[in-house]
């Protein structure tokens, strides 16, 4: 497979993964209608957004990850490097690839949101933070714990499904809910990151504190996967046990 | 596969998604009930219709995709036509399956919705719109935008999951969660149409400035899909690099 | 495969339906909590129950759906009978086994929830109803309507999902989704009934009403069933197409 | 498979099924915000802490289950071994995998939520319990009925979604739903255990009775367990009639 065509398959997939995600936060979370006078929440809550986040990953390995392996995730292509299953060489690339994607959506994402009367331009972007930026309140020391913990996981199950023994095809299926599942966990602890590119996407876009923490979002998933991608091979089998794989094999 | 059968897939799924995705809104979006004297929100709120929408897809993929290739909606057609996955003398015929299945399931839905007491006849049949019709009060501008773009990913999932190097059999489940991923972004925004079926379908049973509105769930959604239809091919392969596909890959 | 494993597995099958769906309508639906201070809802809601009444036919498909086929429905077993796919002699031992299985549910989930202090032994079985039974107060015309025209789809998804042509192993995932979606289109309307068994399950135990009205819940999935099951071979080929499939192909 | 591997699979599996399941229930199920003034109900409630649940084993299969057959849980190794499924001698090394993982995940559940602000340390880790500490306040007669049955439709599944007769592949996606459907019936009624490591490994860290009412969640899961394991390949076909399966095969 061509590199330009993998960097596409990146760019179209982060893209996906912040907008749909970070799309249905800013816009579905919270809805209020009224029923027969009565005010209710139709909106689809931490539980919808925990869904969509997990529905793009799914989706996109599907469409592409037989292209660029599916990665949309600055700290996954960092586990898949270190776990033998990418090329070092290519990490450059995928990084730029990711950032350029979720930077594109949260612009997009800014120009739709500021279509709807009464907008606040500030802090209304599905930013991560920490602190006072935590959605719950959680301190730096426990956001910092999670995000490590959770993309450590992440990574653990991208991993072993894409590993030759998993039944095949059901990766995309894995992966995706696994994101899913991430955000059921932690949307109030640091409304869930464990991918710096979804971070980086809209944290200047939503200001309020968003990008004087974004080192975190980079360092925490990063050192998760980075665990996760030497550990594997080690503690589950080493990459010479079993034939070497494609770039395209993590994510399928 | 004879082109009767083919039309009937499309009749049939085409009804099954307005009837499913529209209904779910009608009926049970918001449904107020009261435990131990609280008045609480049981209804399925726009969580529960997106996954209702995507559902209609993933189900008559599964029952008839491999029959007529799983459209349902006349903007995919227009992206399976571009893409080279479907003959294009197909396409008069699949769009009128498509708009008599989707306005035959808003005469059912309104039939059945006129069955409760205090059934209101205006406005109840969840019709797309923008601006002062736009749950969310979204501008027409931002509406455009929203169903452009979605619609374009909607078919880059389709074509990329129906392509040959995708895992065989799990396009039916990325399509139909693609679907119920749209609706989790864009109910508020317009209601979700990225289908000119569907919304032609209630337009004209809810009233309420939806007919006059009509014509950009037309526009928007087949200008997503033909840019894709054109895209993919272009930037992941073309149908020259692979063998020729029967319409009936598109949605397998 | 012998007729004693099949009762037995139609047994399990249909007491796992109405165990897990009526149950998780009686006991979680509607559960309020509080959270600093203020009066929520986190109980499952009509979206819970209608995952939950899905998730029970997926489950035993895959569990069980190679030895019986999965019908664990009396209006599925007669529209797999007028398709061809089920034996017309197997069908009263079928229905046994459902009805058996569904009353057996209902008696446990009775003994179960009079666990609980303050439990109400009338009116809180999850019962179908039409009229003032009916949860939004649809009249017997629109719930007749509405169950006849679902159980037609879910017998076109089932009798399609299976058939030779459909992707192997993925009926049970798009047999139970179709479920989940016909109780997000329709708790409110009838409480959702489209089997026979499920409604006798819990008619009697819930009183107030229900067995007065248990006639509809077996004469409009029937009606619909039927409708299917001649219908499917007659539209998208006939039996005698494709090769004679056994009883266990339905549900798989 | 080295027997360290399989420990390690299992330790892996349970410490993500506690912390996943228990960490949605404890961070994310009750979150009030507000909307425009109005305040609602954003968490994730039952629904959402039964998704997190039953996709906490449903990843994990997909990620170790070639590795250690995937059970995350003693009585689904009690159920596995009395099937034959698995060797009696493994089972001692499965349970202290099971309960060390559960353990280590309850501790770091309790390290994360103590950095919340206002977090009270007793009484709010997700622990089960009956009467008195039962969501609904069941009755201790009502948990272990329950407990019991959800447990041997549990087994039923596991059995019979890895048979050889099933789809391949499959099992994941239908044990981890079959969780989540045992969640959606039953939080109310206990908490939902059907797993003495996921019970032990929080109730420590819960206090508040959770630790004198443990022992009913060893017992009554392990019994509901037991019946399938000897229950199914009576019924359904024994170990002897069709080829004997290494351990790796129960949650695959």
């Amino acid at each position: 497979m061509e590199m330009s065509k993998k960097l596409l398959a990146e760019f179209f997939g982060t893209f996906w993964l912040v907008f749909g995600g970070c799309g249905s936060a800013i816009f579905a979370a919270k809805f209020i209608a009224d029923a027969d006078g009565n005010v209710i929440q139709v909106g689809i809550g931490f539980a919808g957004v925990a869904l969509a986040f997990g529905l793009t990953v799914l989706t996109m390995v599907y469409a592409v990850g037989h292209i660029s392996g599916g990665h949309f995730n600055p700290a996954v292509t960092v586990g898949a490097v270190l776990a033998g299953r990418t090329p070092a060489k290519d990490l450059p690339g995928y990084w730029g690839a990711q950032v350029v994607g979720g930077l594109l959506a949260g612009a997009l994402l800014w120009l739709i949101a500021s279509g709807r009367p009464g907008f606040e331009a500030t802090g209304n972007m599905a930013a991560n933070g920490f602190g006072e930026h935590s959605p719950g309140g959680y301190s730096m020391m426990a956001v910092l714990v999670a995000e490590v913990v959770l993309t450590f996981f992440f990574l653990l199950v991208i991993l072993g499904s894409t590993d030759e023994r998993a039944p095949k095809g059901f990766a995309g299926l894995s992966i995706g809910l696994t994101l899913t599942l991430i955000h059921l966990i932690s949307i109030p602890i640091s409304n869930t990151s464990v991918n710096p590119a979804r971070s980086t996407g809209v944290a200047f876009f939503n200001g309020d504190g968003a990008p004087a923490q974004l080192w975190l979002f980079w360092i925490a998933p990063i050192i998760g996967a980075a665990i996760a991608g030497v550990a594997y091979p080690a503690l589950f089998g080493k990459p010479a046990d079993q034939p070497r794989r494609e770039a395209s094999a993590v994510g399928r």
